[in-house]
């Protein structure tokens, strides 16, 4: 099983980056809980935020400022996710945006503020104020790990990932740091991803590309099909490599799209991995549909259905509960054509099992840590793949054992 | 709380109809598993079918032979639900539907063949063809508990309800049995539905009046959001009672709709009170959206939401996970004028929580085995009620805990 968990010690440094963490008492046991990124010069930046209609006041305040398509500064805290908050919730967040613009002398709708943790409940100002300052003193290249530490809430491990790229003798960087474990907690988490790269972009290529990436990465994971009103991913570009990419055209284009999907799946898979007392990592991969979007609805129909999920847990090729799932989809298709396969092992041929032989090796295959399923429709050229985890006691003990 | 549970002593009896049920080896024990009802008269007759894209074998037949609205009996077996299993499979049926006939002196097109249990592997017809001379020797007013429990998979308890209704001196029987507890097992389960009424019933009026009550109970429960190939609510009317309804004007159609509906009704809930593990019944109202599709929309984002359904076992009151149900839902309202209430305590006034106090109140109310939730979005007359169960330890049991 390749393997999601970051080596504890790895230190990411990105050209022009910086990065601290302080506790500020939102977390118990002084654990960090309140971290900055700061760009040495101003960055190109584009995000992707959550569609849930109850987005929270950060949200709502990162839309807004990101139309200028522009940041020198990213904050985030732990602990308190200032989601169902209302008005007093977003001036708290335009509190801490001027308060980071006034201690690092720039404009303060150029300050991404990101809140994960418990929802309904006002942001402390007074604990995280005060301590903006001290994210400012202990700035450092090498605090990324801090930074990951910091804004995870019921994560098993902080999550980093780093390509480094070389291009005509000069290199360039594709870092991400991101955190998520599925929506935990009493009230809920959040996936946040920052990717940082020191290359310049052009900025329209730079939205497409990013764009690209997540709706292959962040958007095609499902680890229990609810989302969070606080789920943010952005990237930063700031031109400190000395590299600049204008166009598809340009040469290290196709190696800096190569690098960005890694980065994102790679943080998206450690997001499944970490999942709410996942044991497993399943891909569900559907082809030959009439269109991609049908292919879509397929795959996460197949992936939300809990039958199917609590069949991975057991270890189970249950692909009576797949086809089944694939049958109340509310997609068009013909039932006798399907083929399903776990991993390589086919077990329905045109809509029929093909016995008991298959199913044990296909139990054999799921024993392992992650593996895939497949289904082929021979019906179109429309495909599409995504990552799920199982469904297990943990998720229930996790979710349920807590009480107001 | 309504107890679902059928008393276990209930003879049920309904004018012109026989039950009888035996064993013939596809449950262990020499459980009963195989079960006949027969309508003394020819019954006209409607149903509603799976929408699932893998419809079983006896589920296509069914819908073939129902084009011409009556029959004369039913036969539904357990322990192999006869899906998945093609050409082959559709032929077992042919095949049970023309040796009832036989036997019992009536076209094999007028015999309805369910099916529920195990999925992918053929009818055992050595063992049921036999069967069918027993069923017709035992035939019984009285054996309708029998046939109840002979049809139940997993089920922990028959489900049945009966209504009687008097008018103008005269009366009629309306009679419901049904299985059915989420879709369970290592191989699935199916919801199954038999409504007998003693009514004579002009047809379009009959098949407009079960279509309603289907949608308001059996269409409106959602245990784990899965769907079964071979789910069937069928309803019979053989005017055994001398009573005749012949449009929404007659006298006693009211009292016969309503009788319909708390049939139906009753046997949805008690699906549902039966469903894996379930420790709650929870009812779902979507009030004031722009129209009954949203409402609906919204409700079942909400009854299918994993989080929501484990917040139910933990009697957490979180409205959070309410609201980010709602806000994913993929319908387009304003958040900020949305109240949501557990029985009748207010949690959520205008999108913003209502409190600590509010939620301690609403975490007493959970303790109890059903309740409420109730959205209010304040935008329009759109309404919806749905109910759902819990997701608690015992669900990931029945379903992980298999192994080919």
């Amino acid at each position: 099983m390749y393997s999601f968990r970051s080596k504890k010690n790895k230190v990411l440094t990105v050209p022009g980056y910086l990065f601290s963490a302080t506790s500020c008492g939102l977390k118990a046991k002084g654990k960090l809980d309140f971290a900055m990124i700061l760009s040495e010069r101003p960055a190109k930046a584009t995000a992707c935020f959550t569609t849930n209609r109850f987005a929270a006041p950060p949200v709502e305040y990162g839309k807004k400022i990101l139309k200028k398509s522009y940041l020198n500064a990213v904050l985030v805290n732990a602990g308190n996710a200032n989601a169902g908050t209302g008005k007093l919730g977003y001036d708290s967040v335009i509190q801490v945006a001027k308060r980071a613009g006034l201690v690092l002398g720039v404009p303060p709708e150029t300050v991404l503020v990101s809140s994960t943790g418990k929802i309904g409940r006002q942001l402390p100002l007074k604990k995280l104020l005060p301590s903006v300052e001290n994210l400012k003193d202990s700035l450092s290249a090498k605090s990324s790990l801090n930074f990951a530490q910091a804004i995870c809430t019921t994560d098993r491990w902080p999550k980093v990932h780093q390509v480094k790229v070389k291009v005509g003798g000069k290199s360039f960087h594709v870092t991400g740091i991101a955190k998520g474990a599925g929506m935990i907690e009493p009230h809920m988490a959040t996936m946040l991803a920052y990717i940082m790269t020191d290359l310049d972009l052009n900025l329209p290529l730079m939205k497409k590309t990013f764009k690209e990436a997540v709706n292959q990465s962040f958007n095609a994971i499902s680890v229990d099909g609810d989302q969070s009103t606080n789920d943010t991913a952005l990237l930063m570009a700031n031109g400190s490599s000395g590299l600049s990419l204008s166009s598809t055209q340009s040469p290290g284009f196709a190696k800096f799209r190569e690098a960005l999907h890694e980065v994102c799946h790679h943080l998206a898979l450690s997001m499944i991995a970490d999942g709410e007392g996942a044991t497993k990592v399943v891909e569900i991969q559907v082809q030959g549909a009439k269109t991609e979007a049908q292919a879509r609805k397929l795959a996460y129909t197949v992936a939300r259905s809990q039958l199917v999920k609590t069949s991975f847990f057991g270890q189970d090729p249950n692909w009576g509960r797949v086809l089944a799932a694939l049958g109340y989809a509310g997609v068009n298709f013909n039932p006798q054509k399907v083929d399903i396969y776990y991993g390589k092992i086919p077990l329905v041929q045109g809509g029929l099992p093909l016995g008991d032989k298959h199913e044990k090796q296909a139990h054999r295959l799921m024993k392992q840590g992650t593996f895939s399923v497949k289904v082929e429709l021979h019906q179109g050229k429309g495909a599409f793949r995504l990552w799920t985890s199982d469904l297990g006691y943990e998720y229930i003990r996790i979710n349920a054992e807590y009480s107001t």
